[in-house]
């Protein structure tokens, strides 16, 4: 059937792909993967290099150069939206991949965005994938939360007076993309020995880093790809705190 | 090789297992899932049936009875502990199914936490899996999160004051197992045109509910496996209160 699907191929080892990623990344007559610049070659495109038929699916490469500012961008994601959608209406059915899980802090979430604003009628469905940071608290053996805890989510980028705030009000918290806050959350953490710590690098991808113990994360320089998880422990002392903030 | 898999076999969908979860269920020699009541059929197992081989394959049902007070299950956790402490020691490799991703508010963490205080020298491993929280929100098409955006998830026992508390705080609020604060939560969001809803009840199983309309969602009973999650859409005013708070 002809239609997009945002297909979450998961965080690196191509083994952490679904049964149904893979069957409708087979199925699919065009794949679509976001690049940086013309001619590199896609994160999630490699995760899946195995699974695809050069002979008889084409390949589309959507071009969105590193930037921050959202409105730079905007160019980029119409031209992608008409060239995903030129294809859906001749019939074909289009893959889009995305690295973890496509409505979780994904590239996706743009391409989505833009194709229901411009182009409402074209067909879409979404297919959940195994985000980063569940891979990367499996390699770690790590628990991320359980019972009636809380678990904030929070890219760094929300600055170092947010997330002191977020680490008083959490159970757990998550850091992506930590590499800017790195030195000032180390500095946050210091001393606190009811705060268990996960870093987690490039995971499931060549040149993977998971760190539980404080000292080796604090000597590591972490680099783009990179995450930290901050849980309390369930010391006696923690949860009366919990209790006296009425959380 | 002898040891303890936990295994996170996603939320319903068998399509929704990686080939990961695959290969380590086929390879495994013992299949242990976790029952509410002696010979009833475990949900996990429900799941990854056709991977199955009963002729080869041991099945080890580990008794957890439903009950809210973790003291009254510590003597199950001991016996789920030794049963399969046991069979490694004897050289099988045991797989342990979770439900969704096994770190993730799952019952696999009692069984992690017993297995390391009492048997630290079984070797052990976790493979990730797809929360249903990523299922439901591929199921209804509804980002979670982007760019410098906050998620929390919170368990819904965690009562009517917190949940507005946090309510206020986040971008995202993903409310685990709703329904004991449904009623509460939706009179909380009545008005506010500035949330976008998704309510999802046993995802990937049969009877399967995933709902965006607010109407719909408020006329709906909730069951025990049920979610919802509450996004603040991008509106100029929300951002501009989101500034004020410091967050």
């Amino acid at each position: 059937m002809s239609m997009l699907s945002l297909v979450g191929v998961g965080p690196g080892d191509p083994e952490l792909l679904t049964r149904k990623a893979e069957r409708v990344l087979r199925e699919a007559e065009v794949i679509a993967a976001p690049v940086t610049a013309p001619g590199e070659q896609s994160q999630a495109l490699g995760i899946i290099r195995d699974l695809l038929d050069h002979h008889r699916q084409q390949m589309l490469p959507l071009l969105f150069p590193m930037r921050a500012d959202r409105a730079a961008l905007a160019p980029h994601w119409r031209e992608a939206c008409r060239l995903v959608a030129e294809r859906v209406r001749a019939g074909k059915r289009v893959a889009f991949v995305a690295l973890g899980d496509p409505l979780f802090y994904a590239t996706s979430l743009y391409l989505l965005e833009g194709m229901r604003r411009e182009y409402p009628e074209v067909p879409l469905e979404v297919i959940p994938g195994v985000s980063s940071l569940f891979a990367a608290a499996a390699a770690g053996t790590f628990p991320l939360a359980e019972g009636a805890q809380q678990l904030l989510v929070l890219p760094a980028t929300a600055g170092e007076t947010a997330i002191g705030a977020a680490l008083e009000r959490s159970d757990t918290l998550v850091l992506l993309k930590v590499k800017p806050a790195f030195d000032a959350v180390m500095k946050l953490v210091e001393g606190r020995d009811d705060l268990a710590l996960l870093f987690a690098e490039r995971v499931g991808m060549p040149g993977q880093v998971i760190l539980t113990d404080r000292a080796a994360i604090a000597a590591h320089s972490p680099d783009y790809l990179s995450l930290l998880v901050i849980r309390r422990t369930g010391s006696a002392a923690s949860k009366d705190s919990r209790r006296e903030r009425g959380t």
